[in-house]
């Protein structure tokens, strides 16, 4: 491959199997060097075969161009660090497979329609519109695949989802500081069949399915000829899980029966029931107080709370472990989340639990200009600290703090690759809770004001305290656009009830 | 089948291969007969094989029950009906593989984010309360499969799309009267390769994919190392159609264009390019001068229009008569309709153009008790009258006269199968038209108000016909829900700019 040392653009590791050529595209027959602004593009014939040899990438920043940002994942803990970064300081190139965040604390109630799914999602390009208009910042819509630490550069390959005019396109990105922000993954505890029939709750894709398998579920039970017992499978409901994504899926579930199946499906309103299926007690990390009356009130709204673990998953059923057989219509999953394969099997020191070990300023040790923030990351164990828990609200301050951090190393010349070496960066990240929340229907929700599960503090449950949580948070990364949407979903849901077409 | 003559509930033909058995479902493994109120169930055991054979149906209306309309679609014609329909009169069945009508004039707008789905979407169930609510009033989410007019009976076969734990389900309904309003299919002209590649524009589904692919488009445009001439093909966005519907699709893409894309895509903004192909002139049934006038508005607005017939549709590029090779990224087809495959091999009279054959009241001739309107009928050459152009409007009167003939009959107590034999049915369906209208993006309308192209009258053309129009037409059939979110859904476009989240 001695070809490729001639050219002069080329920045990428020839060592990479991820680098292969596999691109075949009928309009790049013949090779050319088209070189744009900042991008490196070398099409050179392949012996022997007729496609064409692609590489490409970012090449690394120049001493006349600023230090480059490029951060991984449009989550929580991504999108609040791209909000606080400067973008006269840094160029920020976003690499992700959605081009939104979702703010994940409602999308439970987009699944019934008293929330739009757009409302909750929210273009990168809103949250730093420096992605979109500086020309060195970007976003890509791809997926990492791999991270070379020493050469300073990510490998990518775009996101196509099948689309037939589009081949899978890989390229390489050189980085001056690297935020990894890839979150977690749902836990499955390696029950079968839960990756096949199981919906999980995280993505808006997920919102969509649960809402599209809801309505459908809810009209197949109305044709002639369905058996009791079919209409009875159809629509029971089952969320396995207890955690607050459980539980309020859970509450919004009840409450689009009680309200709007009641009037739209008058036929079938008394076939559909939910069961909430939890191996110890639901809310594990509230307040006893809040705990019984969450209980309380799920219940009243006739969700059913079974304690049992899940043994197996079918098609049409599910098996705990006493071997009850309990058959669903519609199955939701939010046991909680764990490290991604591409996370553990990245080359970088881990955190007990195996994520991607930080330290105090959530640099990654041992390499230089990597910092993890999120649910990806956790401290390492030399750092004496706990991990945190996989929440919006820690995801949201690391981002947060991350961003004062970089702006502050990139106005005192330390932005670019290897530069920052004996910088004293200040304070150290801490994470003081500010209490944990869930909404149990019925417009009411739970708050918990304590630092943790042992101190004493305030606790709150009703309306009251849904209003104030849900209109805090909704200041926190959403556009004006989003929180006007929000609230006028919110008031047509009121006055006119839930929007039943399934589209 | 002689075992079928016992069974009291079973109303339907056994000689249609339509029902042969084919569901196999481990929830009903054992013979019952579960009736339920109008439902007539039955499940027998198949000799030789270990699936069941399930049967079942709305069989025909008792003396003590209102008499029951079947209406097949929810098109503007079906939808208008059941609108107009009396509830106290009829029982109201309606059979349609979506529960939403469509509301099609805006349906451009959502393509690239100036209004959403759901704004466009009205759930039947808003539309015609009673199939929710009523006792024997029912929506069946299903395809009609056939027709036995002697029977009185439609056969029909769930909408399931493919979802794992559902079988399609096959059962009969018996009808006293028979609306078919189901619309009718985009003409391809035989064209290789339109189904595969190209999205069509008249389901919100459509809208959707078209939507995705833009922004997917766009954002693989900005990927590291992608070539010129590729960039530009993903970039050029083809309409194939110069009526109204590609006109407005053009338009509404250059708005997009002109204000988002120049915004939230600075990087590629010079890239994208929308071209209109068109055998003929567009907007043929308007006025030279409003033709004039659209024409240069679109010029204007950057949309290339071509003189030009297409012969064939490859993966990347299309193929004009000349031998011209246009490459696109986003190709959508919009030259009309034609009638179904499943219409035409109705045996019922034809109207000449192939449509269902319908008289002067809208009834099918020599059948009893089916009527047929919108886009799917025309009328038989024994009337001495046109084919009615497929419009939205033509279906929406024929709905709304349909509606009143029916209830006129009902409360004459011609409401029952075979009963209205002698009845005077008073005035014949009378269309006359009220003008043309479309959009050119930028706000602009043109209204041609002439009853025919040979007429003369008044046309407009600007933001005034524009809003007069768009108002006016949305009281026809939308609900008050829609119609404000379409105020805020072009308010926050106003505002805010369009939504770019590819969710």
């Amino acid at each position: 491959m001695s070809w490729l040392r001639n050219l002069s653009k080329c920045y990428f590791s020839t060592t990479k199997p991820l680098l292969k050529p596999t691109i075949t595209d009928p309009f790049h027959r013949f090779p050319s060097l088209t070189l744009l602004s900042r991008f490196s593009t070398s099409t050179i014939p392949e012996t022997g075969s007729t496609s064409p040899v692609r590489y490409a990438g970012l090449g690394p920043t120049k001493p006349n161009e600023k230090p480059r940002v490029v951060v991984l994942g449009t989550g929580w803990a991504g999108c609040r660090f791209m909000k606080g970064l400067d973008p006269q300081i840094y160029d920020i190139v976003c690499v992700s497979p959605r081009n939104h965040m979702v703010f994940t604390p409602l999308l439970a109630s987009t699944c019934v329609g008293t929330l739009e799914f757009r409302s909750v999602a929210e273009p990168v390009a809103r949250i730093q519109p420096a992605i979109s208009n500086e020309p060195g910042s970007f976003f890509f819509l791809a997926n990492c695949t791999g991270i070379n630490a020493d050469k300073h550069e990510v490998q990518c390959e775009t996101v196509t989802e099948g689309t037939q005019t589009l081949d899978p396109w890989k390229f390489t990105i050189s980085y001056d500081k690297l935020v990894i922000a890839l979150g977690a993954q749902p836990t499955t505890f390696g029950i079968h069949g839960v990756h096949e029939h199981a919906i999980f709750l995280r993505e808006v894709y997920h919102a969509q399915e649960i809402r599209r398998k809801l309505l459908l579920n809810l009209m197949m039970s109305e044709v002639p000829g369905i058996e009791e017992e079919e209409k009875k499978r159809l629509l029971h409901c089952v969320v396995v899980g207890g955690g607050p994504t459980g539980v309020e899926f859970s509450g919004e579930l009840s409450d689009f029966i009680m309200r709007d199946v009641r009037q739209r499906y008058a036929h079938v309103k008394d076939y559909i029931h939910v069961t909430l299926i939890e191996a110890n007690e639901i809310l594990s990390s509230f307040d006893d107080r809040l705990r019984h009356y969450a209980t309380n009130q799920l219940t009243k709204s006739g969700v059913r709370l079974v304690r049992g673990i899940v043994k197996d998953v079918e098609e049409k059923k599910i098996i705990l472990n006493d071997g009850t057989e309990v058959p669903y219509g519609l199955l939701v999953w939010s046991t909680g989340v764990g490290p991604s394969p591409f996370i553990q099997s990245l080359d970088l020191p881990k955190s007990p639990g195996g994520r991607i070990g930080i330290d105090e300023w959530l640099r990654v040790p041992s390499v230089q200009d990597i910092f993890s923030i999120g649910d990806c990351s956790g401290f390492v164990e030399s750092t004496g600290k706990p991990t945190l828990p996989a929440l919006a609200q820690v995801a949201e301050r690391q981002g947060k703090y991350l961003a004062i951090l970089l702006n502050k190393v990139g106005k005192a010349n330390g932005g670019r690759a290897n530069s920052m070496n004996d910088m004293d960066l200040g304070n150290q990240f801490v994470y003081k809770h500010l209490g944990s929340m869930a909404t149990v229907g019925s417009y009411k929700a739970l708050v918990d004001l304590r630092q943790n599960k042992e101190a004493k503090g305030l606790s709150l449950a009703g309306f009251v305290s849904w209003f104030v949580w849900r209109s805090a948070y909704l200041t926190r990364v959403i556009s004006w656009r989003n929180r006007f949407y929000v609230a006028i979903n919110w008031a047509t849901t009121f006055v006119f009830g839930r929007d039943i077409s399934r589209i």
